[in-house]
């Protein structure tokens, strides 16, 4: 209830603020990159809409996590703009990198334009986002926009890591455990770290209430990717809009997965053989539930969530903003409170 | 001579700051993205040396810049790794871009790692370069620092404009000369004109000081790159290091083109015909000068350097660096003097 209110409230700041970031590039003679940049965005081109353009999560992660702190979450509006843009850069790369043709139901930026506007629009984006978060000097002080700016920056560099290891883990066949968490901690984990600590940044809190935001956001992000996995191979399709154990058949490297890699059983030897048919699904599902990866993924779920609901209650959210928040993470939980 | 002072001085300092830069992405888990930096910087792999690291002339403009405006160079250092990394994670994008297989005599980062891991690597060099500036805040101020990172991010944008219509361009048969400064201004000018503002913005100088370094490094940039293209068809082999009017070859969209296309004479007639082969590019060459394409950018190159030469003068440099400064433009403008 309370989250919907702020949703209500946010949403069209949060998108206004988007757009006009957006419109900066905007000059008769780059017409063509700024069509590329709206229409990923989910504004412009067929199927524009709310459903192209995503829930906007992160941005409201850094407006809730402003005001639950004490701040104003009007004055983390240029934070809320940068993490959503960086989300899209990577997802634009992403989308060339992965050989998607769709996203969010319509086609890719690469798939219309090429390859290499692709990767140029990509890349507008990328500064897109710096510039954005640089609107803080306005809505702050000079030092909350440099420190700000400086955590940005060190969150892509992760992202980058991050998805270099999920590049570099497709030819890889011997990988354990202990590679999935680097590779989700980039991926995932670092961005939505990002949005509660700028969050709480704009507030200005002191360090420790700071870093409690920043290990909610990552542990969030951690939960969410491996409930994500388990729900990939156990889950109900109703509920999570794929068809059940899709991640099989796409041969997703994800936590179950790596458990089962390495234990080295049954289940190791059939993966390493090739592709899985949706045939076969069910069987190697089981087969991998026996070995014990369905109830070391659920364990590990719980684990993140647990640790991700305790540094949010360290952070001692306030008003109704902070129950908006915690409403957020259940809802990204899944968790029915 | 001042100039080659100042080269044995600087460069050093240059490959350190960098290395350290670069060095912060350094982890054990990372191991192979940071093999692909240290690949393209000409540090490490087949082929490394100073001939595959290129000149270094972005870092070099800017500490010259801040050693002529009254500052010290070293402070300048963290901006001049930035704009390094800047122009080198654009190398490596646009090599995607235009599918070059070779890169300062090596192959292209693309070519040895493919595609997926390359435009990676690209986001990974992009992000380093705004996470060097940042350095300024120790060497400066934080509104220093907060100053140089946004003009920055604005050049990126302006880059990444440029590289739009450079790509656009491709497949546009009707340009004229009009469609060649937005595309320069960004794809050359941008980051010249950033090198020397920056190193300007260092040493604290007056604003009008600094426009006209900012004016002296944009002009040299555009100058740069007329004289290139003329070169590109009635220049000296052994001056310039490439067959003589290969650029007539290429197709390339330089400015004596543009010029023809515009005049839509036969040159114009025989361009839109497709490919010109090797054989016919004396003929051609000829056409093109008959028509007033030679003349036209010879007047436009030498407009162009008198402009950044002016600038120069109105930026008062002094000292060594000054006229360090000076020797470098006359060397990049192909100037005895």
């Amino acid at each position: 209830m309370a989250l919907q209110n702020f949703i209500d409230q946010c949403l069209p700041a949060i998108e206004s603020e988007l757009q006009q970031v957006v419109k900066t590039a905007r000059e008769p003679h780059y017409q063509g990159l700024h069509e590329m940049t709206t229409y990923h965005m989910g504004w412009e081109g067929e199927g524009a809409g709310p459903k192209a353009r995503g829930k906007r999560v992160r941005p409201l992660l850094v407006l809730l996590s402003t005001a639950s702190a004490g701040g104003e979450w009007v004055n983390a509006l240029p934070a809320a703009a940068a993490v959503e843009l960086v989300h899209n850069f990577s997802l634009i790369h992403d989308d060339i990198e992965d050989n998607s043709p769709l996203r969010r139901g319509r086609p890719t930026v690469w798939k219309i334009w090429g390859l290499a506007q692709a990767i140029n629009a990509g890349d507008t984006m990328f500064t897109l986002a710096h510039l954005a978060v640089m609107g803080l000097k306005k809505t702050t002080s000079p030092i909350i926009a440099l420190q700000a700016t400086h955590l940005l920056q060190q969150t892509c560099l992760h992202l980058t890591q991050g998805q270099y290891l999920d590049i570099a883990y497709e030819e890889k066949t011997d990988l354990a455990i202990e590679d999935y968490w680097p590779m989700v901690a980039g991926k995932t984990g670092a961005l939505l770290a990002a949005c509660t600590e700028l969050g709480a940044l704009v507030a200005d809190v002191d360090n420790e209430t700071r870093n409690f935001y920043r290990n909610f956001g990552r542990d969030l992000g951690l939960a969410f990717q491996a409930l994500d996995d388990y729900l990939g191979i156990w889950g109900n399709t109703d509920l999570t809009g794929k068809s059940v154990a899709s991640d099989l058949v796409e041969g997703k490297k994800t936590l179950p997965v790596l458990y089962g890699l390495e234990k080295n059983g049954a289940f190791a030897k059939r993966w390493r053989q090739g592709p899985v048919t949706q045939g076969e699904v069910p069987e190697i599902a089981k087969q991998l539930e026996a070995e014990g990866g369905r109830a070391f993924t659920q364990d590990e779920a719980e684990r993140l969530t647990s640790s991700a609901l305790q540094s949010l209650e360290d952070a001692d959210p306030q008003g109704d903003a902070g129950q908006a928040l915690a409403e957020l993470a259940n809802q990204l939980l899944k968790r029915d409170v």
